[in-house]
């Protein structure tokens, strides 16, 4: 079988433009331009195969809740089971503990690949990911023993137990509490909700990472320590832990979205005490570009969706891919998207250069893209998908397309994982403002430097000095611009993935000069806007307080 | 109880910007300030007392398809007595025929508040008076006498059968038969496809107006005629049509989609032969505006529900409705919303100084107005909604809140009665281009007239001339940029509707300058992007052809 577009771009994307090989080659495990083809290859194959042709059955049938047990869509278990046996939940995982020790880049673009194919099947894998990230980092040398074996197979997945009804983006709020049993061991006894994945039975043992209080724990966010909770014991019985019923969801309805109850579950502290959310934020990058991925994967599913329709639709006489309109729709589709798609792999290796070569300026530059990454790909996975039902008229609106899935489906991502809001602010308090905006300085350097681009990195660094400057005498009128100015960050270094993909690849120029011409101006719109509102801000913060 | 903040929007909309009293009273039927207050008060109780509470609950239940028959939720069956009994269905209908004559700008008002309050429900009303339209035009006097009194009560719901399976779009590709009886009667044979409401056992009867050929009629859209059938005929028995199944959609859940098969279903000519399209278009300003208050509504629907959720959600110790990027996006919500809300009425007003004053250039007005109501308020509609659900962070994706249904719900409108793509091609060459943008340019003029605007209108002038100078050369490129084009228009009127409203309210000036600072420039990065493609135009159309 031929390989995807998306897979096409990717391959392009990891060899020629953020150079996966030199940077593997620098760390001295060189990935070659075709051992990278290979296995993104073989991931587009599995993905194609094995995960894309159940999707919209599985959301037709979706997870249920009845006397206390879940259920996930009967195909389920032979997805899990396929998905274990592929060996891809490890490969980017630790060689020590049976992983293949792969680039995170690599990991990503299977990441955009799977969610793809299906977002609410992915999720479990994406956040067992995220566990097996935290106790390589975290967990005693035991506790890896004993645990990361079954995580880097898939054999046992891992949860994320953080928000409470009280705590959502307050993570400090947390009531969850954590009792010492005197062995070593806690009881956990508390309500968590949003739990993906947070009971199933298409796999034998589930590991909940949950953030709870010791008893004397301070409080607010220093009181805060990571546990681990095994859902059935060494001993085979179950853990004082159960789902108390799933969330009713517009979209990703095969994703069970668990309300947990843990009524003195046994567990184990992992990390350092009042150390939980440090924890949680050294993962962060990792979820937070996971997101961002997820966002390119709907915006590429709705793209193939919306191309093999107006390709067979035909009205006035010709296809309406051949309407003009309609090629507008499908061309913002595939510029948004490769934009997305590199953007989310330039983060994704600078995560690798600080991984592998231990790289502090790539840190740094981590550190920006994140949010940028989580909310500009997530959002555009949203408006990709509008559009995709947009091409498919009143075909789109109906079901049966999956047009529509796409869009309830991709809708979380601007939400969970920290919303596009905290993202903004998170870009302009923690990332700008942290260096007085030298490491944004520095990356809009090399963007005015790429053909195209010097213009909008100019109005670009202009913003970001107005809303330093607006930061540090009012941050609430600069935080009410933070969601303009990461829009404008997005739009801007999407243009410079695309005029940097064009070099690589001339047979990619067209799309990123439509990109310039018909996307680039959205950038200098959110420039106006802060420009604009910083001008007026009295009136501006006004209705506000009405 | 208080009236809804929409209420108070609409009544200062209509009184003081759009001055119904003014045109009303030069009509010779006027109707006052005090008048219309409460008139729109009593249209939004009824909307908050009957319609609105069952909205949710009339999703979940949904419409459903078994055994030939249509069911939709029980509710609806006292919600469309209470809807007849009202009266509200005649209110702008005519006088002769049981309505009370009021301008369509108050139908228009109550469109939104109905569409806000229970938009799968009350498709059904809007459909109704569409029909009443159509018939009062083109209907004998005879045809007239027997129907419209049933129709303005409400009791026998109009449908209005178009779309078939190949002609979405293009309309001329219609197959649908009309065999002539030979007693100035027709039978009916084809299928129509996506008929709003158009089968249900919630009145006694439905009248089905249906487009179809005559045997001898020419092929494309001239060969078109306009039919009426009745469901249940004179004599009590049930007409050769029937409903062959319904859609599952992504919302509108309660508002059943029907196949509608027509098997020699006996029928009226209404109109003259070969002018069924005619009479289409002829209702179609109503229509097309209908949708884009449709639009209007689910972003008041959407605002409602956030401005509750953020008051008294608490993160950080703070209602979330004061945390700086809430506030933006409430704030971005109500701008937009009051800006869809008077454009709207602009258009409404034009319609009714064109019916009542036979102005003609109220006629050319409202001509360049309705494809960006249309488009411009249902794309605003579905954005808004988008941010509804974000100021509810999690809860927003959960169904509870109604937040996703609203955004489900609103989702189709920018799709039916003229997919917004056609809308813009129709604003550039049926409209802006017709007359050489003499129309445009005067609509522009008043604009740069109003304080804070001249530089967008000028700016809007300018892409004006350069869409017709491109619209000449090369049509296709000139239609890929109809869309932008017409989200300029849509952007830069909003601006213009909002200075207005604060000239007649200085309280609605905090919200207007929003606008111009934070809003307003997406009008000129659409204005951008129409000068960069069309400078570029050789390389930005080359990836269409891909």
């Amino acid at each position: 079988m031929t390989r995807s577009t998306a897979a096409d771009d990717l391959i392009l994307g990891l060899t020629r433009v953020v150079d996966l090989p030199g940077l593997t080659a620098a760390a001295g495990a060189p990935l070659g331009a075709d051992d990278i083809a290979a296995v993104i290859g073989e991931a587009d194959r599995f993905c194609t195969e094995v995960l894309a042709p159940g999707w919209q059955s599985a959301d037709r049938e979706a997870a249920h809740y009845a006397n206390g047990r879940v259920t996930v869509p009967a195909q389920y278990h032979a997805t899990m089971k396929a998905w274990i046996e592929s060996g891809w939940q490890g490969v980017a995982a630790p060689e020590a503990h049976g992983g293949q020790g792969l680039p995170h880049a690599i990991w990503t673009a299977v990441n955009e690949l799977a969610s793809a194919a299906d977002m609410a099947f992915f999720l479990g894998p994406i956040l067992t990911a995220g566990a097996i990230d935290c106790l390589d980092r975290f967990g005693t040398e035991d506790q890896k023993a004993r645990w990361l074996p079954k995580l880097v197979t898939g054999e046992w997945p891992g949860t994320m137990n953080l928000t409470e009804p009280q705590a959502g983006s307050d993570l400090g709020a947390i009531r969850t509490r954590a009792e010492p049993l005197g062995n070593g061991r806690y009881a956990i006894h508390g309500q968590k909700i949003y739990i993906t994945w947070g009971e199933h039975e298409t796999t034998d043992n589930i590991l909940h990472l949950i953030l709870a209080r010791l008893p004397d724990a301070p409080a607010g966010s220093r009181g805060i320590s990571l546990f681990a909770a095994q859902r059935i014991l060494d001993d085979g019985t179950p853990n004082a832990l159960r789902c108390g019923g799933i969330e009713k969801k517009m979209g990703i309805h095969a994703s069970p979205t668990c309300v947990m109850l843990f009524e003195g579950a046994e567990a184990e502290m992992v990390g350092e005490p009042g150390r939980g959310l440090n924890a949680m934020f050294a993962m962060m990058n990792a979820a937070r570009l996971a997101v961002g991925v997820q966002g390119v994967g709907q915006g590429a599913r709705a793209l193939q969706l919306a191309e093999a329709y107006a390709e067979q639709r035909v009205q006035g006489g010709r296809p309406i891919a051949q309407h003009p309109d309609v090629a507008r729709m499908l061309n913002e589709m595939r510029a948004i998207t490769l934009a997305g798609r590199l953007l989310a792999l330039e983060a994704a290796a600078a995560l690798d250069r600080h991984h592998l070569l231990h790289d502090e300026a790539a840190a740094t530059r981590l550190a920006l893209l994140i949010p940028i990454v989580k909310s500009w790909c997530s959002d555009r996975g949203v408006d990709v998908a509008s559009l995709g039902i947009q091409v498919h008229g009143g075909m789109g609106f109906v079901e049966d397309t999956g047009a529509a899935q796409v869009l309830r489906d991709a809708r979380i991502a601007p939400i969970y994982e920290g919303t596009n809001g905290i993202q903004a602010i998170d870009l302009l308090v923690r990332k700008v403002a942290k260096d007085d905006g030298a490491a944004m300085r520095a990356l809009l350097a090399e963007v005015a430097a790429t053909p195209g681009l010097a213009a909008a990195a100019s109005r670009l660094q202009d913003a970001t000095a107005t809303m330093l400057a607006l930061q540090a005498r009012d941050a609430d009128a600069a935080q009410s611009l933070a969601v303009p100015y990461l829009e404008a960050c997005g739009w801007t270094l999407g243009g410079w993935m695309l005029v940097r993909a064009a070099a690589a690849a001339p047979d990619r120029a067209p799309l990123a000069a439509f990109y310039l011409a018909r996307l680039l101006p959205r950038a200098t719109a959110r420039c106006l806007e802060i420009e604009a509102a910083h001008a007026g801000m009295a009136s501006v913060t006004a209705p506000a307080a009405a």
